[in-house]
């Protein structure tokens, strides 16, 4: 993994891909799936993550203050499909799975490994956006990608050489949309 | 196209397509690229779209009260990234490229032809969000897909006989990821 410059940080998720959110307070630590995150901004780089009232990872976010945000790559589908079905309130995901993570470099958050990028936020405090709409907006305070597959402040494209490293887009179901190709766009000339 | 029940409308973005922004008002109308759109809520389907400042389809939407938000699908890439990189301001896209159009059923919206799926939705007055974050939510009030790519409520796998219509998901630059690939997950035993 390598750093990403912050002005960098939000093309981590500019294409939509499910995400997963890593929190920590006093002692607990968990890992949910999240389909729904966006950029908002790209200076200062700001991002929002709906997480619903019923889950755990909610509390820990909002006690600490802080999330996390790491992009999963093609090998995590089952892995993101279980943590998104579970809850972390009566056990720890980690543990329960086997799951190494090393701590982000600002804010200690818990990094899955073998993801293609992370981000850690502070969340920004907005209690109107996450008691109508579940919305958490962060500000990104750290960046990293594997630079076999986002080098230089861009994403390359999707090979066999980076093939687990494809992002997922959930479809619904556990079945997940794989960015396994890529398309370079021409600007159009208007029509004579 | 085929209409999509509104309890199952939030799937149509739920993987982070890029989509295209339509508005109207007055006589005037406006096709906009957005990378950063996303579900809120299932039910009742609330979606957020950021719409910049700079843009003149946020004095449409402002104006009217309504957007729609359309994905389009791998033949219409040179399109969208064209659609990103121009104004509406002092030209009508959908005249400069000779784009067709067919009206929304519920607010009449431009909605492209050719695109996988369209939803048009109605503005929640949401100022401090707009203002701060360029977040405007919206309330789903009609969908529609193609049905080669979602039938019955749900995403079809992609497959060579609907590679037209894989979604696009914006990486930078106009390199777009193409979910051409789709990988069902299986759930995960705890370790022993």
């Amino acid at each position: 993994m390598q750093p990403v410059e912050l002005r960098h940080a939000s093309r981590l998720i500019n294409h939509g891909p499910t995400v997963l959110v890593g929190s920590a307070h006093a002692g607990r630590r968990n890992l949910m799936a999240a389909a729904w995150s966006m950029p908002v901004e790209f200076t200062p780089p700001r991002v929002v993550v709906v997480i619903d009232k019923s889950t755990f990872t909610r509390g820990l976010v909002t006690a600490s203050g802080h999330f996390a945000l790491s992009v999963p790559g093609r090998h995590q589908a089952d892995l993101v499909y279980t943590l998104g079905s579970e809850s972390g309130a009566g056990t720890d995901k980690f543990e329960r799975h086997g799951l190494e993570a090393d701590p982000g470099p600002v804010l200690a958050l818990p990094l899955l490994r073998g993801c293609v990028a992370h981000l850690e936020c502070r969340l920004i405090d907005e209690p109107n956006a996450q008691a109508a709409y579940d919305c958490f907006f962060g500000e990104v305070v750290s960046a990293q990608a594997d630079e076999r597959i986002f080098s230089n402040g861009h994403w390359l494209a999707p090979t066999e050489d980076n093939a687990d490293l494809h992002t997922l887009h959930h479809l619904g179901a556990g079945l997940f949309g794989v960015a396994a190709a890529a398309i370079q766009a021409r600007p159009l000339k208007p029509i004579e």
